[in-house]
């Protein structure tokens, strides 16, 4: 048993019951109190509908403040929430339901129909989100307390090769991720945190989490739509936002010439390093970029670069945020090697894996911290490419040809050579209305880059494939560009 | 095993090297690179001088950077410090050194003397603190981690009756002290906190652990100074102050007409509820007055009331900060009743006494919540007096006595009486210059106390008791009147 604190939600409830919770982008808003009577009203439902202690209970739906009640609902029962991918088929998540051991299963209307086919093999019903909250409190004995030690959710990584795998995250992972966010970016009393971010997600389910450590309202978005998120941030007292890259590039176009209000604070900003060009229009506006490292297993980001440090740190992911470790597994000094961390916000494995050996985790990613102890995050160890016995990392790559004009973005990964062994492949989106050459391209190439990194081919694409929290898969690279207008 | 965190002092070394963590009332100043190379090494000349892990190492010190480094050299040996207070005699110093097996004894310049008095009859030698930094690094290992679950401090509580008791406090009790209230009180880049209360007591103690956990500048004083913790906060770029009601009253002295800059942001007060008429000077200033409710067994403050509810929560200590929890053992909804606390900031026990059963912490202090769930802070419980019956709690006739123009402060305490069993007494300390006279004290009190709690005898006294915290000793205030100035 570890160590227990009050739940949550009960306190936030007690300490600030009028304070708003959850405002959503339809103009609804629930306070921390109404949160908490829905929550355990839920809770109550749920127990009504057999889940117990322990139970693992599948939720596939969209964002919406009912997800939030659903969430809290769970910890209140003391079962455990597994949190489906809604791009997910329904082959996809008949295998996470299996692998989960999940005995219970809801999902929003939206889902509805994609649940009920995943589970028809299987002896599982599935049930409605939304017409679960209705039921009346019962006799059932709610948690008081939340065992730091405990398992609270289980969110699938997609992992580059294998199946996925179900992160394990305890109360305690998620406390010390909102704890150390705390401690790094600071606590104000009007902080109001956007999320558009999936909540399935460990990113979008963090800014929950957030909410109910700290007493902080969030606005929450279905999903991310730049013309609203930024009227948002213009009218709305938004201070702090979580996005990737391809969501700020979004923002910054319909931004155009203006800039944010002054009390906005933070633009918290994962999955991957931003483009030296994107930076120097956050900059010259004056937004507050910080970038972030982290994954699913580190619940959230576990390395950020503030903003004083984003020019000089140019594409550095900052430093380990207090109280985690980070190292990088190479044997010279400032060398390229695999990031290894470790902190009570780190994941203590995979569900129905065999156990982690040691409190370090091999992140998959590989990285070189700088003399000051800046992070730079490389690339996925699986994603680099080995031409000719030389190391290509495809970041390095896309970084140059994203800052040529009228490129918007790019994705590179490696093809087969029967000489090289692997050769670099690079798939581009130009910009609308933007003429380009491959020649161009690899002219531009050539002068910033050596001979071997050079891709040695160039696909025009009209978008790149990405996953449910937008993180570019680069595996996916070659057949997604034959399926979706390759030139 | 508990959680285990890179060790705080490196983690602000490498987040924040250049940041000031320790501003002295002298002008010095120390960056956390450099408190973190003097402490590490004093930890190696601590190791050189034989301290080894787990070894119980006094020490016997007023207020100042070094006592600063000192306590860093401890967690960096793995050692547990036992903090002694300043005030004590040799007798009671030999005391507290042999309850707590203390193997290795340090005291600065000013308190040699008494130190080597105090181990007379010991094995044990005095070493002087400012003599212990010089060494050079050696070969020990020093720890890079910290252990949630290791004991760390020892500090001696005086009790109101038998002998003090060593609480501990584990590294785990001071990170979520620290991350306690900066969930309360928010955490912003500008804050600087004043620490003029003894670093021995854990009000001052934990001060420097919220420096090294959030990375954040203190102002150290030997200790208090009206006029010199002033001038500080006028000048000095001061956020937070903590202080107990006494200091208060000198602060509102020295102030007079002004009033502190808009930056200053918390006075964080301790040491039991303020009269009503100081909060009405603080308020009309806008002194941004804080009540806790706290003792070292629950690593400083567990409970506080914002200055919103100053007024309409008149005299109430606030609500439990989140991670803990706060009952009133009482059988009647809003009664009066024990308060019982628990939490991972609360202790689990003292040292080499018997284990306390279960996680709740029995603070010995009477106390009840209102409706919303507001804690009042009654009395000690062994300082109630019980007069024909009724219970009389000599914090509410103090109140009445210190709200009486030309009364500075005022003391209680039960008095045998054969008819009524005990009777209160009152010990009053006139403002300088009023000629008040029995009658109109008394007078005052009939006016708005029940007759049974009115004082039956009043003492006029140059000063109360105090222990070195500050704290009222009502238990010595019959002796104290007699030896300092009862007229």
């Amino acid at each position: 048993m570890g160590e227990r604190i009050p739940h949550w939600l009960d306190k936030q409830a007690a300490l600030n019951p009028q304070r708003t919770a959850i405002e959503t982008s339809d103009g609804g808003s629930i306070s921390f109190s109404e949160l908490r009577e829905r929550s355990r009203r839920m809770a109550h439902a749920l127990m009504g509908n057999g889940v117990k202690q322990d139970d693992h209970v599948a939720l596939l739906a969209s964002n919406s403040s009912t997800y939030a009640v659903f969430i809290h609902a769970v910890s209140y029962v003391g079962a455990v929430a597994v949190l489906l991918n809604t791009r997910l088929t329904s082959a996809e998540i008949a295998y996470q339901l299996e692998d989960a051991h999940v005995s219970h299963f809801y999902a929003d209307g939206h889902h509805l129909q994609v649940a009920t086919e995943s589970v028809r093999e299987m002896n599982l019903d599935v049930r409605r989100l939304e017409h679960v909250e209705e039921k009346k409190e019962s006799l059932h004995q709610l948690h008081t307390d939340l065992d730091l030690d405990d398992v609270y959710t289980m969110m699938y990584t997609s992992g580059t090769t294998g199946n996925p795998k179900a992160v394990m995250h305890t109360y305690g992972n998620h406390w010390h991720s909102a704890v150390a966010s705390a401690l790094n970016l600071g606590v104000q009393e009007k902080d109001k945190w956007l999320n558009c971010l999936p909540l399935f997600h460990v990113g979008g389910f963090s800014i929950l989490m957030k909410s109910v450590v700290y007493g902080m309202p969030i606005m929450l978005f279905e999903k991310f739509d730049a013309r609203k998120v930024h009227k948002a941030i213009m009218d709305k007292a938004i201070t702090h936002v979580s996005v990737v890259t391809v969501m700020l590039q979004r923002l910054l176009e319909v931004l155009e010439d203006g800039t944010y209000p002054d009390h906005f604070r933070c633009m918290l900003l994962g999955g991957g390093p931003v483009p030296e060009v994107m930076l120097k229009k956050t900059s010259a506006k004056g937004i507050p970029v910080f970038q972030t490292y982290g994954m699913t297993e580190t619940t959230s980001q576990i390395a950020t670069l503030s903003p004083e440090f984003a020019f000089s740190k140019l594409g550095s992911a900052g430093k380990a945020l207090s109280p985690a470790h980070l190292y990088i597994d190479s044997t010279e000094r400032g060398g390229v090697g695999e990031i290894i961390v470790r902190g009570p916000m780190v994941s203590k494995g995979y569900y129905n894996r065999s156990e982690r050996e040691g409190a370090y985790l091999r992140t998959g990613d590989l990285g070189f911290e700088d003399e000051d102890g800046f992070l730079y995050v490389v690339d996925r160890v699986k994603d680099v490419i080995i031409s000719g016995g030389e190391n290509i990392y495809p970041a390095e790559v896309e970084s140059v040809l994203s800052s040529l004009p009228g490129v918007r973005e790019a994705g590179v990964t490696g093809r087969f050579d029967k000489h090289w062994g692997e050769v670099p492949a690079a798939y581009i989106v130009a910009e609308d209305g933007a003429s380009l050459t491959e020649k161009e391209v690899l002219d531009w190439c050539r002068k910033r880059l050596a001979k071997y990194k050079c891709p040695k081919e160039v696909h025009w694409i009209e978008e790149l494939p990405r996953n449910a929290s937008n993180k570019l898969l680069r595996r996916h690279l070659s057949s997604y560009s034959m399926q979706g207008g390759d030139e």
